[in-house]
């Protein structure tokens, strides 16, 4: 059997994920990881996930337990359109498909956008996972840098403007505007309009991707992509960091035709999502325990987030040409070196150090840049985050020496 | 926006599951529905899932509520190596991958093994939710004939030769051996060995699908595809009808180089199959339960299969022409209608009768057989199998006099 000739192109293509990879790495305990993008266990609502899944056991087994519909539980659909308006996105139920997170939602984008050399507009940096799933369908990613306010409007019409002359028009243009992994930066409104006006005038769908949106700890809430033009924005959202990523539940949201079509291709994929997990969640969220734990979750984060950027002031402020993001909300910062610098070599430095993080050329679909890494501060303690960016500051400043 | 022309080439072709959206039509209480393959909720063990749910809240949250390894829980990996060798299939645990039920390992198995174009062998009939997963990226499915000892052999052979003269060569050959999806017919050693045969010659790879395996009510088994040709066959398994379907657990065996890809894909897809429904697994599994489980459902299914054989032979052994298969196992028997019949045009008088089927020509990757129905036996209570063959019985008669 000639092995590599049963693979589709596709799969040919296909790479190990670098931070699942990493992860593993960093499984020893004495290392101090910041590069996972894990929730803090302690935020988990033990207690209430407990009395909920009793419940559905008892008084719902059979449903629960059963298939379900491809959509997702329809009580479950009610409660996230409710929140989706609370937060200011009118939403309708039935056009919300419950996914297997929002990786799935990634994947789906893909299955149903992409064909083979089709080019997608994403950031610079962006999420590693929406670019192995692009990828996984030979979608091309085409990057636009970011700033300090999220993606560049005028590099994006650039951008836009040379893929059409080249007869390489966009499918969609893939967004994270809310504390975005890996950069941590938010678009804000005005911003997000002029991104809108260029997916409308080039007849660009926009991809909305907003896993840690509930997760601000300053700052004020700017306006979803969705509720701003709801005609052609597909959004994807998670329970991963509001709630917990064990589920593996969330959804997406858009027009009709859309969600119509993912359906289909979900009927495909795994038939339904798990309805014993949607049930609990639902009840979770009936019983305001959602709520009341997000409130503590922010809290929880936002000390770790200072904490992570006092330590950062105490330990590389004085390196010329560092620097970092502040980010108003979520679970990352990511971290500048000086010219020179590079990211990938230090990695296993850092391992001796007994510290993690993720290189920024994760993050890139295209020319890597070398000189990130990302960190994330909602899962090491507050007694490891201090230790943790103490011991990349010995790092930076040996590396710096020796370079 | 274009909208048709933003999808890609392989959405454009999705169509909606056909039994998904008959199930939609039976959810009226009156009609007695063999439309679907739902287990019977009375077999779902309720106590012991409750069990053992508490037990993963109380004991080990922080792992079962978190991310979890996209390869699956290792102690769940090493239980089904356990129950694979103790059905004759010598298995390691670092060969399995744990999936979001076998219908993801179908999508897998399309994502990573065809290109648009690309050809796979299936039955005539076979699995509806495989066809749809190989068609979602573009794979052209052949049907080859199955008999009462399921796919013929030498019309496989004929088939892989044609295929291979024009150049055409299969990627795959798909069967589903042990009480077969719709027909009800199982694959014999024999038989077995002789499409090994042809695989090997082909240099083919086998898909073994068998998520009926556990539930035989007659006869002896049979041993796996993956027992004799472990070298090119990746067999996917379900705990949908041997535990439940709610939580959306299954997995897939092979050979390293294709359970590699595998994982590579699932990061992209979903990053891990839900962590926490993998440890409750886990722990019934490790109790007895699901074994012990497995002896009733056994009993009551195979109680049900009998009821309706016998009902059938009561109501249509009289009509002249009909046959229908007499499966060992599983959850489906196969009626075939006399000449001239058609059971797409009967469904609608079948909802008015009060009583539903699957209309054969949906398990057909090319020609339609529209003389056909699947009836599946798990699900309706004994008094309903009863009620239900009767009106199939009235109906059959009915057409039988206006045809």
């Amino acid at each position: 059997m000639d092995r590599d000739m049963l693979f589709a192109a596709r799969a040919r293509g296909m790479k190990r994920s670098v931070i699942r990879e990493l992860l593993k790495l960093t499984s020893n305990p004495e290392i101090i990881s910041f590069a996972g993008g894990l929730p803090a266990p302690e935020t988990f609502p033990v207690s209430e996930v407990a009395i909920a899944s009793n419940r559905v056991l008892w008084e719902e087994a059979a449903q629960a337990l059963q298939y379900g519909s491809t959509e997702g539980d329809v009580r479950l659909r009610r409660d996230l359109a409710a929140m989706m308006k609370a937060d200011g996105t009118p939403a309708d139920p039935s056009n919300i498909l419950v996914t297997v997170a929002s990786q799935q939602g990634l994947d789906m984008v893909g299955k149903i956008f992409l064909d083979p050399g089709d080019t997608c507009i994403v950031g610079r940096p962006t999420y590693l996972g929406a670019l192995q799933a692009f990828r996984s369908y030979q979608g091309v990613s085409i990057g636009v840098e970011l700033d300090d306010n999220g993606m560049r409007p005028d590099l994006l019409a650039d951008t836009v403007r040379r893929l059409e002359a080249e007869g390489r028009r966009p499918k969609f243009i893939y967004v994270i505007p809310d504390f975005h992994n890996p950069a941590g930066v938010t678009i804000p409104e005005s911003r997000r309009r002029e991104i809108i006006r260029i997916a409308r005038e080039g007849g660009y769908l926009i991809v909305e991707d907003t896993p840690y949106r509930q997760l601000r700890y300053t700052g004020k809430d700017e306006p979803t992509f969705q509720s701003m033009a709801p005609d052609c924005v597909l959004s994807l959202y998670t329970f991963s960091k509001i709630l917990l990523p064990g589920f593996r539940l969330g959804w997406a949201y858009g027009p009709d035709w859309i969600i119509d079509r993912m359906v289909m291709a979900k009927q495909g994929m795994d038939l339904c999502t798990p309805p014993f997990n949607q049930a609990i969640t639902h009840h979770v969220i009936a019983s305001g325990a959602l709520e009341k734990g997000l409130k503590k979750t922010v809290a929880l984060y936002s000390r770790r987030r200072e904490l992570m950027l006092s330590c950062l002031d105490n330990h590389l402020l004085d390196i010329p040409g560092i620097k970092w993001t502040k980010p108003e909300g979520g679970l990352f910062l990511w971290l500048t070196l000086p010219e020179g610098m590079n990211t990938d070599d230090m990695f296993h430095a850092a391992i001796e150090e007994k510290v993690a993080y993720v290189p920024g050329s994760a993050f890139y679909a295209d020319e890597d840049d070398h000189r990130s890494m990302r960190l994330n501060f909602s899962y090491a303690s507050e007694a490891q985050i201090c230790e943790g960016v103490k011991r990349i500051g010995i790092l930076v400043h040996k590396k710096l020496v020796t370079s």
